[in-house]
């Protein structure tokens, strides 16, 4: 060991105690009569002393040494005259003796500081740079931790992590797949999984009873902020079990990583169904740490003479909280941000709930004090309260209202990153009709039981049936979803029916799994995770990108090691490909 | 939940209780009064009894379960009258009160037992029900224990694990990777990663300081038995350290896991180094089970006479203690069995140390049995043991003879499955000669570093300089290897220039890693551990297909899911691809 201790951890106790430390400088002060240099690692940091007077020479080759060299020093530790409360070896410092040169530097192309001046171009070219601040290392410790905790806990409960493979096969439902060449095979192709979801169904017919994986998936898509090609899962899968036992078992898994890592007690998470969460919060993923839940009011807004209200399928909105402040440029402004394509809105109605009990509102033309007082009522508005009201088609008009109450509860900061609000969300449709292909898809995937109880509308309705699928919601953001899969031939196939599949195609794609429900398969359900964005939520960001090591720009470049990039000639010739650019 | 207990934890102490339990029905037994029926999980087995008398009705429904039948059963523990010690729930029997039948079963293809009917080809067909087998399920779950308990180690002493990218970039260097078109970035493509090896080191230049993932490896060659597609590694790596600190480390995990999984202790490794390691045993990793160390017998062999040696290069052979009492139809067979290709010797000479202390050898036309005591002598051989003696090129004899040791070792019965030797082999060659292209090839890997003292060698004779590369040999079998690595970015240039890299391939391939080096990369080195191998050897078996869930056969297909298979013109198209088979 090129060291006796490490950088973080030398304390009042060690005083006196010859020590030999290593790592990269971080700083250096240089005043005069003492060079002073914090030495770093990914443990902490220590400051090097070396005394002018003392050890001219030591100090003088000292004085040279330049940010992010990397260092070897044997010293003594002493009390500092100056404390440091803010880092854990504040108390101490090291008088050098002798040091040596490990590896010099160039001057990084940005400060390697908790705030950098370096753009995210450059600093994800230099990645290996940007790794070494704190920000960056904090989050990849945390993601270590958590990963570590979930493996814990799961293997705690008797879930067997299995290794599922990667070289799997394409199939045309879901999302595109990334696809491999065999050389072996010459013509054919492996596609790497989206998710192990056939496999671990497999597991379960198998009879492992209790699977789980943390497990990089695939998808080719077009990329967004907060989306990679590859990205990692908590995947799991239960035999024997209903709804309530996954949501139980699960809900155990994230309020033990919130205790252990964060400290904090969840509680009991409620629960939603798919159906009211649409219809009071105009998503299926409801932030649920503010309220302001919708109000439908078509029979108190219409056929009072206001024809836009008239001619709209839902009239809906929400009470504001203590929002009657708003001044008239600030609701012109919440106007122009409904109107935006992004949210679709044509317009949209308030009525400020006066601190005196008057009413006044945008539509005061069409609509009575009276008239107004029936919306507060319904609202539970009271003085110092904004009504906020969109009209339009149900879904439509209930998504871009979802997006308004979003915006309220960031404008009226009550969407605090320090509270967490968990939810599941439950009882999702089966089904949802797709109207480019003319056809039903399946809202999580094909292999998603229908209720029991709603089987008979399968035939008759099948864009009415629920299924028993669920997601968790913690903030308003996705964290995971899963369902209790169909176990049954017969179901399966119908199922694959109706999304459109010939008896055939269900063959090639899935006839392994519809045999395997021919032996023997148990009742079974699962669940999976985003791990990055449950990372990214633990770490209090939206970016998984921060949360992720070596993560790719959203043309899919790792821009570091310039990937991916062109192959031989001879490469392709074995694999059986020719590269033929589109126009 | 469908159960109350699992089919492996009721006892003696349950008696009397009302439970559920869910399960495969393993076999049924129908002794007239009563049926019984022993239910299957994961967990165990429990046997269920129904009473012909008490309720016929019942009793007649159990009747017709057939193997692998998926029921759930309420009723009352009762204790046995015939109990089966060899099960931990042999002491009762659960005395049915309802079933419910969960799913049919088709007769399964080959029987669900340790010793199964099913042909190897049938069994990977129906892989989902192989795993339902006793011995490959212990196989997964002793897999899980031991990643369990690698990451519980390693977490333990501050290793952190980073998911390093899977989408990575191709280089030429090594085996042949994987490729991965690039849809996003027409005519590009990414590679799967072989090993993280760059990625391990830039997070070493990042400060992470102490690395470790059990990660999917791809290497795209041709397969053999013990070898697959996609492989799992232990990877690590380790800054501010020395070779002997990776030792010490990783002699400690894996002590860890023989005394943790095995209860074995294996006490401390001992070290022989490579060059020791092929003079002795004619292998870089030999099995130390057993002695039989080389000895060689140039001055003593030749010069008298026989031709065959006086024309070898090396005469070499070992002593076989006890196995003077091979007949000659063994040792006729020993001689056939060194002239098959696989081995390549021309021909062996045994001489046999009589029990009445005298000397009887095929050469004895050449040789008096005064020469032939010479011979005993420096072999250490007394009366009742056996010589055998090859001779040709050294590094040729030395491997066939190595062979023979180990051939001789399995005759002697001497490489006891039960008994573990493990053993660092250190000081590998950085270098070897290659016929075929007429260069240098890495040993281990370009970014191994020579030894500091060997180094003026680099330019004069690179071939006989040696590295800080060690490998963990258990049983004859690699475990692993690793070494201490460059981190000057001159001379991981010279390196490449070594290995017949220009300096821009050495850029456009390896660029990011040398540019790392210039921003202060810290001493550094590592080891990578073949997951699958470990655990085939910790599960006693050779064969690491058995440890892993879903293999590939030796073509590189997944037989169940019929993979790789062709894909659509669309995909292709999209991909900007064209299959063009070579004739």
């Amino acid at each position: 060991m090129l060291r006796t201790h490490n950088c973080g951890e030398l304390n009042i106790k060690h005083i006196n105690q010859e020590v030999a430390l290593s790592g990269w400088v971080q700083r250096s002060r240089d005043l005069g009569g003492m060079t002073f240099i914090d030495l770093r690692d990914r443990y902490g940091i220590t400051q090097l002393a070396f005394n002018m007077e003392t050890q001219p020479e030591l100090c003088l080759q000292a004085r040279k040494l330049g940010r992010e060299y990397v260092i070897q020093v044997h010293g003594k530790v002493a009390e500092r005259e100056s404390k440091n409360l803010k880092i854990a070896t504040g108390d101490i410092e090291i008088i050098v003796g002798e040091f040596k040169l490990l590896n010099a530097s160039k001057t990084p192309p940005f400060t390697i500081e908790n705030e950098t001046d370096g753009g995210e171009e450059i600093r994800m070219k230099y990645r290996y740079l940007d790794l070494r601040r704190n920000p960056l290392k904090e989050n990849l410790l945390l993601r270590n931790k958590l990963s570590f905790e979930v493996r814990s806990y799961l293997h705690g409960i008797d879930f067997v992590e299995v290794e599922t493979p990667y070289l799997i096969k394409s199939t045309p439902e879901g999302a595109r797949d990334f696809v491999v060449p065999s050389r072996m095979n010459p013509g054919t192709f492996y596609a790497l999984p989206q998710s192990p979801q056939t496999f671990k169904q497999l597991l379960m017919v198998s009879g492992y009873d209790r699977y789980y994986q943390l497990v990089k998936c695939f998808r080719d898509e077009d990329l967004r902020a907060d989306r990679q090609p590859e990205f990692t899962q908590i995947d799991c899968e239960m035999s024997f079990i209903e709804q309530e036992d996954i949501l139980t078992t699960f809900e155990g898994l994230t309020s033990h990583l919130f205790l252990k890592v964060k400290g904090i007690e969840l509680g009991s998470f409620p629960r939603m169904q798919y159906d009211d969460a649409m219809r009071l919060y105009g998503s299926d993923k409801p932030d649920i740490r503010f309220g302001m839940p919708f109000v439908e009011l078509n029979d108190l807004a219409q056929n009072k003479g206001f024809s836009i209200f008239d001619e709209a399928e839902l009239v809906v909105g929400f009470c504001a909280k203590g929002a009657a402040s708003f001044t008239r440029k600030d609701l012109d402004g919440l106007t122009e941000w409904v109107r935006r394509p992004q949210i679709g809105a044509k317009g949209m109605v308030y009525v400020k709930y006066n601190e005196d009990g008057s009413l006044k509102s945008s539509v005061d033309k069409f609509y009575s004090e009276a008239d107004l007082k029936l919306w507060a009522e319904r609202m539970e508005a009271t003085p110092g309260d904004l009504m906020l009201i969109l009209s339009g088609g149900v879904d439509k008009i209930r998504k871009a209202l979802g997006e308004l109450r979003l915006e309220m509860g960031n404008r009226l900061n009550l969407r605090n990153r320090s509270t967490y609000a968990p939810l599941w969300v439950v009882d999702f449709p089966l089904l949802e009709w797709d109207e480019d292909s003319q056809r039903y898809h399946a809202m999580h995937h094909p292999f998603t039981s229908p209720k029991p109880n709603e089987m008979h509308l399968l035939d008759t309705d099948p864009g009415k049936v629920h299924a028993n699928a669920y997601d968790l919601v913690i903030n308003g953001v996705e964290i995971g979803g899963g369902s209790i899969r169909i176990f049954d031939k017969d179901v399966q196939a119908r199922m694959f029916s109706l999304l459109g599949f010939s008896d055939e195609d269900a063959k090639s794609q899935f006839g392994f799994l519809m045999n395997a429900f021919e032996y023997g398969a148990p009742p079974h359900g699962g669940i999976a995770l985003g791990f990055d964005r449950l990372v990214a939520m633990f770490g209090g960001s939206d970016s998984i990108r921060d949360y992720i090591a070596f993560p790719k720009n959203n043309s899919g470049q790792d821009v570091m090691i310039a990937s991916p990039s062109i192959i031989s000639e001879a490469q392709l010739k074995e694999l059986n490909l020719e590269v033929k650019i589109q126009n």
